[in-house]
């Protein structure tokens, strides 16, 4: 069979079919990036009626981005998805607790998921974060303990967790913090989720770069 | 919000939830243990219609981890998902090409996507493999167009690339191919669900063991 092979062509025509498909005045222009590539990456349009962006969300994202400040992911598989080498051209580190020995440890000894315990030990160290959220819910509950015990300040948190048990209500909950927020409405979301809103706030920054 | 943390009580409450959500007679005990751990990868029902399975294609794959036969996946995030040591424990290798130098420069030297040079690569090695593909259709092509020519004959290939441009035709294609395959009917599938496919089969897996 006939198909394309060219990443470019690919990708134009792709997107192409994704522009016709989603309804526009629901986002600004820089938001409408943002939920592209999760259509993208998920070919199912409803997460264009789904995204909730908070407090500023893309905005706060690239600037946090362009500062150079951490992504913390709550599993190994969204550190894996995620654009290393442009992250690191803004010397964006992307780090993941959760398969640490401490978190094994503290997971163990709590009884608690290893993804709640990778936010907790991520909530140690002080310096400013992006939260990245695409698996756990207990991880999105914890961080908001967090958030609004005051014992962190997220510059923003993608808040995707995926599921029938505790996904929904945890989203519900980040969107009322004061703190900028992209989630999922409802149980979808998911790590290609969370990996396209990353990157696409990564390109983003990466425009804004050429531009100024 | 009180909610669940307990890492157990969370899957069992999950899984009541997606037991009663699935219509059964659509598929074999084994096979919908499968489909089970799609949908809670991915919070959408709509996955428990579009899994096909060809060729006998769990006891494939289970018979292939039980052989030990190495595993691989079309992106690094595939490879983060599956249970590594599970697969350890079957002498299984999780490897991923398309990250590699070789890769790289194969795919620009041919204009083609880093997927499908992967693939292409990891066809040199003649020992048998069980192919994930969650990503990239152009990988899923190149991989059916191996297997016509006779020169890859996969133990089982999961095949559940996503997206509008050949997503859909690139399964059409290898669910015609006399494999065992796994596939998404549609423009549906994504690296999530390839996971969960890999990791349910290392469970049935396991269980097996169990059980003999």
């Amino acid at each position: 069979m006939e198909y394309l092979k060219d990443p470019r062509a690919i990708e134009e025509k792709s997107f192409d079919i994704i522009k016709k498909g989603i309804e526009k005045n629901l986002y600004s222009d820089e938001e409408l990036e943002v939920v592209k590539r999760v259509v993208h990456a998920t070919a199912d349009f409803e997460f264009a009626r789904l995204i909730k962006f908070s407090n500023g969300a893309v905005e706060a994202g690239i600037k946090a981005i362009k500062a150079g400040w951490s992504i913390v992911t709550d599993t190994r598989m969204a550190r894996a998805g995620i654009k290393r080498e442009l992250a690191k051209s803004f010397g964006v580190r992307v780090r993941c607790y959760s398969s640490s020995k401490e978190a094994e440890k503290m997971a163990r000894e709590r009884n608690i998921t290893r993804a709640m315990a990778a936010i907790i030990l991520s909530s140690y160290e002080t310096e400013n974060k992006i939260f990245v959220i695409g698996n756990a819910p207990t991880a999105l509950f914890k961080l908001n303990e967090l958030i609004r015990e005051g014992k962190v300040y997220p510059a923003l948190v993608v808040g995707v967790p995926v599921g029938f048990v505790g996904a929904k209500e945890s989203k519900e909950e980040l969107v009322e913090l004061p703190v900028p927020s992209i989630v999922v409405q409802g149980c979808k979301g998911g790590t290609p989720v969370a990996v396209a809103i990353i990157n696409a706030l990564l390109s983003l920054a990466e425009r804004r770069d050429e531009v100024e």
